[in-house]
Parts: C-alpha cells; structure tokens; sequence
C-alpha cells in the first residue's frame, strides 16, 4: 500500500507512528517471527498441547539446542517462534516474575497474570526509544486453578487468548487447518494428534521426531511434560505421520530457528 | 493541505510542531486509534453504558481475550480503542492512581479526577523526547457523588466530558447516530439500546453476543458490571438486532483489536 | 520571507536558532496558539474580565470540560489558548507554585510575581533539548494589593502586561476592536461589555452562553468568580449580542479547543 | 561569503565549528540581539547611564512590562537587547550570583567580577550539547569600589569593558554616533543627554518617555535608580528630543522586544 | 535480494530491524566473524577438541600472541573467530562468571550454563541502543557431570549445540567435511585427526604447527590442554598433514585473525 | 584535497575520523585559532617574554578588557588566541589546577606539568561527544625550578615546548621572523625586543601601546609581571616600532580578539 | 573496492559494521597511526630497544617535547605513533594501571598483563557509543621476570607480540627490513643497529640524534633508560648513519607527530 521509500522514514531510530498510525518497526518485527519455523498451541478439555517445527540445519547440530519449548514455570510452558535470543530473554522474563510470584504470594502464578505481566514487558520496548522491539512471538500453555489456558504474545506487547493457535511461519494455512479440525472435546491425545497433523499439513512428506518438538502441561498434574524423541516417534507413527526419511535442507530456505540467519 | 514530504519532516524522533502549529505524530497516534473498532459511552440519568465492538479475526480465538472493556475501580470503567498494547499501559496506570486515591484519601477517586490524572500522563508523552505517544483513545465512565460521568482522553491528553461519544473506526457515523438520537432521560435500559443502535448502524447483517462487549455503572450500586454473552444475546433479540449468524471477517478489513496489524 | 525548505531546517530535534535569529519551533507553537479559539483578558477600574470562545464540535459534549478558564488561586483567573493538554501543564505549574508560596511567606502570591514563574518555565523548554515548547498562550488575571493586573504568558516565555489583550484565533481583529473602544475608567460590568463586543465582531451571527466562558476577579472581594450560563445569557441579552440559534460548526474550520485536532 | 546550503549543515544539533572556524549557532544568536530594539550604556566621570529603546506594539501594552532594563543589585544595572525571556534567566542568574557573593563574603559583587561569571555561564551554552546559546546582549554598568564601570556580553560569552557602547538594533549607526561625541570627563547629566541624543539619532521625529526606558547609577550613592517617564519627558525637553506625539509601529518592522516575534 | 541504498538505511545508529524482519548490523558482525580464520570443534566419546588456524602476517609475529583459543575455566575452553578485541571481551565475561560460579555454588560452572550466560550478554548489545554487536564467534567446548559438550555462540546471541562445527573463514566448506567424517564413537585421538584433516581440506600444501592452535578437555581429568607446537607437528607428521614449508601470505587475503585489518 | 561536500559529512555532532585519519572539528578549531589575532612567545636566557596583538573595533572599548594575556599563578603567564570565552575556560581550568597542586604539595606547580593537564583536559573535548573542541591556543610561560620554560597548547590537545613561538593570525610569517631573528642567549630585554620586531613584521605603520599586550616571568623574581602602557611605549620608542598614529580598523578584516565576530 | 558515498554512511556517530563486517571508524583511526611518523622496537636476547622518528617541524620547536617514547613504569617504555594527545591518554592509563597492580600485588605488572589492560581500554572505544576510537599505536616493550617482551596495541583494541616491528608512516617498507634483517641472537647494541638502520632505509640522507628518540629496557637492570643526543650520535657515527646536515622539512609532507596537523 505505501512505497519503499516512505517506509524507510519511520524505521530509524525510535519507534513511531506512520501517517496511517501504524508502528513499523513493531510490524518489521512480525515479520522477524514469520522467519522462524511454526510453532502450535492446543488447548484442550484435559490440558495443553505445545509443538514446534524444527528446523535442523546440519546433521550434526544436536536439535535440542534449538530452543522452541521452554518451561517458564511447573505449571507452564512456553513455545516460541522468531528471532531466537530475544525469546531467551522473554522466557527469563517469564520465569523470574513466576518466582517472585511464588515467593510472594505463596502459589504459582497465573497462567494469564504471567502472560500480561511479558505483554507489558513488551509493550515498554515499543513506546520508549533507545532499543528495539522483540522479534518473537511466545505462546504460553498452562494450568489456571484446574483449567487449561492458552495464551499469545505478540511483538506490540498485546495478549491473546486462544483455543488453538500457529505463530511463526505458514501461519496462515496451519491456523486454517486448526479452525477446520479443531474440536473442544477432544483430549491431550486428540490435541497432539491434532497439532502433529496440523504440521504435518505444511510439511510434505510427513515429520520426523528429530524434526519436532512436543510438550504438554495436564490438568491433573499440572506438570509440564516435554516428550522425548521416541514418544514423538511413537505418536508419528500411531498418526501415519512418519517421515520416510529426513527432511532435506533444500525446501526450507528463509525459515530457520537459526536466530535471523 | 501538505504534502507527503513535508509530513515525513515532522514524524522523526522527537514530537514536535509543524510550521501550521500541528503535532504530527500525535495526529498519527490518532490514526492508530481509527485503526481500531469502535467504542461507545453513553451517559444516562441513572448510569454510564460502556459498548465496545470487537471483530474476532479466528473462531479460535478467545473474544473474552480482546480487552477492550476494562474495570478501573469498583465505580469506573474503560472503553479503549486503538493500540491494545497502549491501553494497557494507560488502565494500569488509571487503576494505580485509583488504588492511591483510596489509600490516601480514604474514599473512591472522582472519575474527572482519575481521568484528569490519565491525560496529564498523556501529554508527557507528547511533549518530553525519547517515547512516541499512547495510540488510543479511552471513554472513561462512572460515578462520582452519585452523579454519572462520561470522559473521553486522546492521544493528545486532551480531557473531554461527554452525554454519549463513540471513539475508534466509524467514529463519525456513529456520533451522528448518537447526536440524533440521544434522550437525556432515558434510563440504563434506554442508554444500552441507543449503543448497540448505534454500534449497528455500522454494521450490515446485525449484531452478535461473540463481537460485543457491554458494560454499566449504575448510579446505585455504583459498581462497574460486564454483561454476559447471554445478557447481551437477551438485549439484541429484545432490539431485533441479533445477527443472523456469526459476521464475516470479509467486511472488517483494515479494524482490527488485535493491536495495530 | 523564507522557503519551505530552509525552515525545514530547523525544526528537526532541538529548538535552534535561524541563520535571521528566529526560533522556529517557537513561531510555530504560536502558530499553534492561534488554531485555537480566541481568549480575551479586559482589566478595569475595579477589577479584571476573562472571557472566552468556546466552538462546542457536538452537541453531545459538555461545554464546561472544554477548560479556557481556569482558578489558579483565590484572587487569580487565567484563560488560555492553544493546545489544551499543554494549557493544562502550566496551569498546575501555576497552582502549585501559588500554593508554595502561600505555604512559605503566609501570603497570596502575587500576579506579577506568578506569571514570571510561569514564564521561566516556559523559557526553558525553548533554550534545553529533549523537549518541544508549550503550544499555549496564557491571561493571567488577578489582584495585587487591591490592583487590578492583567498579563499574558507567550510559548516564548516572554511576559507582558496588558490593559486588554486577545490571543488565539483572531487576535488582530479582536485586539484592534479593543484598542478602539478600550475605557480606562469603565468598571467590571463595561469589561464584561467591551469583552463580549470585541468577541462578537469576529462572530457574525451573535453569541450563544454555551459557546461562552466568562470570569471575573474583582477588587473587593479579590476572589475568582465564574459566571453561570443563566449569568452570560443575561449579559448577551442585555448587550444585545445573544444568538437567534446555537452556532453551527460549518464556519469554524480550523478553529478549535479540541486541543490540535 | 558562503551559501545558505553549506551554512544549513552547520546550525543541527550541538553548536560546532565550520571549516572556516566559526560557530554558525552564535552567529545566528547575535542575529537575534540585532533583532531586539537598540539598548545603550555610557560611563560618565560620576557613574553610569543605561538607556533603552522600547517599541509599543500596542497602546494597550504596559510599557513598563517591556522589561530591558534591570536592577542585578543595589549598584549594578542591567540593560538587555534581544530574545527577552533569555534575558530573564541572565538576570537571575546574575542576580542570584550578587547575593551569594554578599553572603559569601560581606561585600557588594564586583561589577567585573559579576559580568564575567555571567559570560562563563554564556559560554557554556557554546560549547556543550543539548542546548541552544543566549539570544541576548546584556550592558552590565555599576560601581567598583567608587569606579565607573560598563560591560558587554555578548552570545559567545565574551566579556568587554566599554566607555559607551550600543547593542540591538541599529547598533552601527549609534556606536558611530557615540564615538564621535562622547566626552570622557562628561557627568551623569552629560551622559544622559548623550545617550537620548545617540537613540534620537536613529529615530525620525524624536523620542517619547512611554518609548525610552532611562535608569543611573551614581558613583555617590552607588544605588541604581530607574527614572519616571516624567523625569524621562522632562530630560527629553530639556535636549529638544521630544517627538510631537507618540510613534507610529509602521516604521519599526523587524525590530521588537516583544521576543523574537 | 535488496538494492545496497536499502540496506544502508538500516545500518545507522541503533540495531533495528529491516522491512523483512533481518537485523542487519547483526547480519554484518557476522560478516566479521567471516572475515577471520577458521576455528573448529569436535566433540568425541572421550572429550572435546578445538582446533584453529592462524595466518601470520609476518615472521617476526609471535603465533602464540594471536589469541583464538582460551581457557576460560579448569574444565572449559573457547575457541574463537572473527574480531579479536571483541572476543576478548567475551573471554573476559566468561571467565568472570565461571569464578563467580565457583565462588557462589562451590562447584564448577555448567558448560551449557556458562555459554547461555554469555548469549545473553551478547543478546543485549544487539537490542539496546549506544553500541554495536559483538563481530565474533566463540566455540565452547568443555565437561559437564563426565560429559563432553560443545556450544557455539553467535553474533545474534543464539546458543547451538554441536557435535562437531567450524566457525570463520570457510566455514561452509569445513562444516561439509566434517559432516561427511564425523564418528560419534571416535575418541580424542580421533578427533584431533578429524579437525586437523577438516582444516587442511581447506589449505592447499598442508598444516604447519606455527599456523595453528590445538586444545582438548577430557572427560577424565575434565582439564583444559593446550598443545604445544612439538605436539602439533607429531600429530601433523602422523597424519601425512605437514606443509613442505611455511604457507605464504600470497593465499590468504581477506582473512585474518588481525583484527579486521 | 578533498571536496566542500564530503568535509560536510565529518563536522556534524560528534568528533570522529575522516578516512584518512583526520578529525575535521579539530582542524576547524584550528582555523577559529588563527580569526584570532596573533600572540607570540620568546624564551630567554633569564625568562620568558608574551606578548600580544589586540584590535581594538572602537576608541570606546577598554583595551585593558581584551582578554589576551592572563596571569595563571605568580610564575606562570599565559597567552590566548582564537575563540575569548573558551580561552576563559581554559585559564580558569589552569587557575583551579594551580592552586589544587599548590594545596596538595605546598609547592608551584611546575609549568610543564600543568601545560599538561591543560592539554589532556582539551583532548577529552576531541574525543567524547556532547561537545566541541576548544577554538583557542594557549601558549604558556613560566619558571620551573630557575628554568624559563615556553610551552604551546593546541586545539587537538597535543603539547609543545618552544624556544619561541607565535600562534594566530600570520603565524607562518612571524614565526619564520622568530626562526630567523632568534638568539638563545638574548636575555629578556632581548627577547621583548624579539617579540615586538616580529609584531612589527606583519603590521605596516608600527605598534601602538594602546594595540599591545607585554608580560614577563623572569628566572629570579619568578613572578608575572605585566608591563603598562607606558613601559610598552617606551620599548617601541627604544626599538622605533612605534606607530605615528593609532591603526585603523579597515586592515584587520577578519582577524579579530572578539570571540569570533 | 567501495565508494566514497557509501563509506561516507558508516563514518558518523557511532562505530557500526559495514554490510563486509568492517567498522570503518578503527579503520579510518588506523590511517590516523599512518599520519604519523614511525617508531620501532626490537626484542634483543638481553632486552629490547625502543626507537622513535621525530620531525621536527621549526628548529625553535624542542625535540623533547614532541612525545613518542614514554616510561610506563621501571621496566616498561612505551612508544606512539599516530595522534599524540591520545598517545598521552594512554600512556596515563597505562601508568595508573602499573601503579594500581604495584600496590594491589606488591610487584610490577608484567609487560602482557599491561598490554591487554590497554588493549581493553581501547576496544571499549570501538564499541560503546559517545565517543571515538584512539587514533594511535603503541609499541610496548619491557622485561617479565627476566624475559625481553615486545608487544603492540592497534586501535581496534588488538593486542600482539612482537620479535621487531615498525608502526605508524612507512611501516611496510620498515617492516620488510625488519624481516630481512632481524637476527634472534642479537644483543641490545645489535639492537639498536637494526632500528636505526631500519630507520635509515627510508630515510635518504641519513639520520640525526635531534630528529630521534632512543630507548632501552635491558634484562638485567629490568630500567627504561633513554638514550642522550650525544649517546645517539655516537650510535649514528658509529653505524655510518649520521645524516650531514638536519634534514629539511621538504619531503615529510603528511608524516607527522604534531598530532594530525
């Protein structure tokens, strides 16, 4: 809608408005989670489903250094998608406001609390100059008083709730194929199938465990689990979702989980 | 009256006047508040009515989770438009003041008062370098002595008292609505069929419980109550506005309360 | 006298002088000053006037939180013009520095004494960076000792004192009009004439109350006294200057207390 | 010498040299003294005279409140030409600098001493970032232990010692007048007539008391005195440089003490 | 896939992203790292391997004075490549925080802990505003609890883990041999024989023991060794490795370990 | 050498390196050295001689008040040129340093120390941003221990210790008179001698007393001694450098002791 | 390999990378060393040897006080090349830092531990905003428990060893010499030789002890010692390098150690 040139004129510097009351660099950092490979969210009756799409760029990369799923707190976990360091200091964010909440008040914090308490967090590096906003986007899942929650953050700093959401590449068409699948009865096991499908979908020729990332955070536990390669294996199978074999490099130009590389 | 050059001159770094006596990034944080869907205040006899338009993008998202209807204080509430990030930033800063006010004076914080406090916070932002302005606009409603009150701020920090205003997309339209069909004596019931009039008026098709937000402080109680999705359902069958089904997000390109995307 | 460009020059960051000696960020907060609506200060034999005009954009809003008129202490009136939010700044600059005052020597602040305060806080957002200068001009009007004194605060920080003064939108006509029918001798009721008058050459069509501010300090009681709408209706009839019908917004373009709007 | 466009590189930001070694910003400062009407200073054998030019810009305008003449202490004066609000904060602070010297060390400031605390205070303005220099010209004239003494500061905070000297306005004209008749064993008197006489020489059908602005001080008392426009009329008629009525603005464009409007 | 003019206007002061969501002074430090010779990590069954390649300008340049490899603590080394002054102050870091550590638990810092410690500190400098990122790559190789672990750190502040990786100077060439050689059951020996072969893949006519650099943490003694130039050449020698002489300068150009000369 | 616009790029803000290693803001400065008028120093064989070329711009102006020699402790004098209020600077900074080591060590500070501290206080003005260089030379004489020491400060902070020097306006041709005039064991009365001729060298017509400035520190009495009018009238009398009448203005464009007019 | 216009981008305000990873300021202070003229040391198997090029510029200039040999601390000297006021700032740092590690530890800093502590310093100037980086080199030579070291530091904040090296104008030429000529088993006399001769090859004509500095840290006595005029001479005449007259200044154009004059 706007020519390059005009662009070039609000990205410098601090961050402002344009003359359409839009904040560029906040949607310049969008764009720097779309460079990040997916990441899903599913909630369901009995809990919450976290998987991620991992990227492995060379074989001898150990994919669980690349950081997608974190456990902010017992009773939460956090997927990211974007511009990985900056999401290593959202998740340190994350778990030091859920500690002094326990120190505090004596109880976990709320899923909800924690996520506005990084929204906010957020928001300050897009209204006071000196730094850039985060290019990331977290989706937190989480246990509140026996009820699972499922929230996003997104580089403006605003919170939503969802049922079921994708952040990071292919958005778009993931999150369609939650919205045409998603079912509010289903359980854990039905997210999870869910969410692996739903990757799936933009992944031709199926998933590897090597590939993925799984977590859940139950209700009656409200524990977060994260699953090992051989349980993600188990259910790629159980799902038909198997990958023949590793995925090539060659389809996956311009998403990484490599930082912004 | 200016051309796009000379615009881009005004809009970098610090806010600051143009050689016509404007604040252009200002004006620009008006634009973000257009970018949002609209807001309603009306001040009846014996209350303030709080309406907020919201347009879930996803079935899948949570519409409870688009905050646009805010509790300031067990006597005030806040409708906002605009940068949702922003807003949030402003309601807590309206709800500690309100909390200050209490244990200070000893007794609930006027709503002028409290409104007053916001602006004044406002303007710092538009005056003072390094931070752009707040990209919203709040109504600001509630009871002060038994008298109901209905304040508007702008990203200018300028305060406004009104009878019924309504801020963020369509913003024209609808105050014509409410200009010609405003009654001073109608009551609660009256005020909340002249907002969501209003809110339809701008939108083809009707209403739905999911997209709305509705809010009172009665004179009363003096105490801010958000209505439910079945109480709101209960008013638009009773005002023959119920939508026939869910709206379409075909129509709602370019509002948004999912911050400024 | 110079183009475009070169004034472009200086009116980025820092207020900074002309290569001609000129502050550009100042003459544009006039420029500021004059989009909004006039102000008018008339000092008497036994006392001083303010009034001022008052473009009401909705019927809807409350005239009396358009705020031109301001109680800065018991025996001290100011109106201002210009950029409401700013006007609000200096105002509780002024009340506070009246109440220090009052707090450290036992004794109302002087009128003199209070606007040169206000005015070095003014110079200084002209001279240090980081910030833009105040888009407002201010009438101070009070009682000294039993006189009467009448002065004006101007976005470069420089006071004056003034027999009768207008400032906002058309200042040259309505000071040429008090210039010509300007009575030393006349006492408060020919202010509030002669203040009425001048604001009614610039409207054709007559004045309304609720378009009106009015105030008076006067030497006796040496108290701040806003007048009721009842009280300006009786004035306007009396001076035959009321309006057959509320004025319609049509003619007032580009005029405004709605802050820069 | 050189073209606008080179000059415009220089005058952004912080005050720095051009390649030719000059500060443009200070420049440009002394371009605002030129734009305040003219003030003058003389030594006499028995004190010092300080005189000032004040143009009326309305007939409503207390002259008095044109401030450019000011009592810093008891035996020094004052006069100021251009950016009057900068000239406020010069007198304060010399006047503030009068009284800790007092209290420091018992005794009146030196008039030397005074004059180059203020032009060090000037300097710093030149030199560090994050602010624009002076736009003023201050006349420092008082009594050093019994001993006449006149000082100038200029923009770049450069102290001078002068018999007679003009700034502002017209300053080449009436410094050449005041070389050509100034007598150094003249009295108070002498240097009165001298000083109305060099301010007639500029202004066309002579001078008025409401216009001049006229203050001594005597090597006797050692006390500043400013003179009434009585006395002021009374010396004017004595010279024969009473002009027939009062003068017109239209002949005095580009020169005002109303600040840099 | 964008124009040079474009990618300057993100390069200027603060860290900010592109319209494509890149940070391209990010992307440019790692163009530094580029610019250095290479430094490889191997991690084996046994311990960890770091190897580098030293280009000496000059015959009187003592090799051991170009500092690529570290001993940060007993158990951990760190290999780096691109601006020395820069790696430097990583080293300096993390040295720091392995002795607070050691001082705070009474143990040994965590490999993966002590590296994470240092991604966010370069994660900060690519944020906040006033400096630039650090123009270095650090391989972090050591034992934690018996395990041998190898990390690497990038400009953007991402931790990755690895089984064996080059850094610098032809790194897509390396990276490529050693995933075509590596054995994850191969021992320190082994290791040491895959990190010499990978990096004569790249240098024509053979390794000499003055060009290189070679370090080992075993998992038995969990101790940082440095070999020594004797040590070198066995290993050289044994594997049919060694130049024929000292490699020129003549092939080298555009990399060097000299900062970024 | 090199072009007006590329010079441009180098004198905005802050201090920094051309690409061929020169810091324009210096050179500059050492251009506002040279719009100075000139000062010369001579050391003798029993002391050190300043003197000094003063415009005076009016028969008005106190010459006394041109500010270009200054005593800096009893056995060291100091003469400027270039920008006078930085000069203040520089001899207040020097004053300050005198009296500190006269405190710390009981003793006078030698001269070459506190030429030192003068010039590494004039370096972080080279270097750290927020302000400008210094415009002004400073050449410092004294005795340090019996020794006549001359020492030269410049813009870049570097010192220099001199036989005999002059810096400011014509300082090519007077010192090439100095180079070839100068005698190691001429004794003061010599080095006056010296000092005037070299004056004298570039002013067709003669000296004036009135346009001079004379000091001395001898090696016995140790003190600064500045010489009258009269005394200076004497030696141009004794050396027939003495003007027939009073120079006049019109050849001295451009150069200049006020500041930078 | 780039243009002037796209250097010109990354030269103002802080130090960034270039899109190749270069940061062009440490590369445009590294042509301020360039600037300058040379200086050597050698490390001989009983000290090192430290000789500087001095250009005298004026015959009346005193060769002493053109600064490029330094004594850091007993057994540590130093010498500069490049930008003399910040050569001083340096070796002050490098002073205080001996100083503080001789009462800290009770012994003298070592000659590496001294270097990198310098080296540290300046890389923070490379790298934190608000300033520039040094524009200087600095040889380091000195004795650690008994062991001649010679080290240099470049203005990128690199530190490294040396056997013998040339530094500032001619440093290619100077360093081939070294390289064709440096003998491991010389002593200090050997020394010696080699920094002259290596001197004299690019100097035609010859050398003369005014234009030199000599210095030597010997291993036995572990003192700086600098060498006398006549003990230079003797070295000269000896090696058949006396020049037969002082050279003319003609064919030093851009060399120079006056800072970048």
């Amino acid at each position: 809608m706007q020519g390059q040139a005009q662009q070039q004129a609000y990205d410098r510097g601090i961050t402002i408005f344009s003359p359409d009351g839009r904040l560029y660099q906040v949607e310049y950092a969008r764009e720097a989670v779309k460079r990040g490979t997916a990441s899903i969210g599913v909630r369901t009756s009995d809990g919450v489903v976290l998987a991620v799409d991992k990227r492995i760029r060379s074989p001898l990369l150990e994919g669980t250094s690349v950081e997608k799923l974190h456990k902010a707190d017992d009773h939460v976990g956090i997927a990211s998608a974007g511009h990985v360091a900056d999401a290593r200091q959202l998740i340190d964010f994350a778990r030091r406001r859920a500690q002094v909440n326990q120190i505090r008040y004596g109880e976990p914090v709320g899923v909800e609390t924690l996520t506005k308490e990084v929204t906010d967090h957020i928001q300050q590096y897009t209204q006071v100059g000196g730094a850039r906003p985060f290019g990331v986007a977290l989706i937190v899942g989480g246990i509140d008083n026996g009820e699972p929650r499922l929230f996003e953050t997104d580089p403006s700093g605003t919170p939503y709730e969802w049922k079921a959401l994708a952040v990071g590449a292919d958005r778009g068409e993931i999150q369609e194929y939650l919205e045409d699948n998603y079912d509010e009865d289903a359980d854990l096991e039905g997210g999870i199938k869910l969410a692996l499908e739903a990757l799936a979908s933009v992944n031709d020729g199926g998933l590897s465990p090597q590939g993925l990332g799984l977590a859940t955070v139950d209700g009656e536990s409200e524990s977060y689990i994260s699953l090992t390669d051989d349980e993600i294996e188990e259910y790629l199978v159980e799902n038909d979702l198997l990958a023949d074999e590793t995925p090539e490099d060659a389809d996956t130009e311009g998403e990484s989980d490599d930082a912004d590389e």
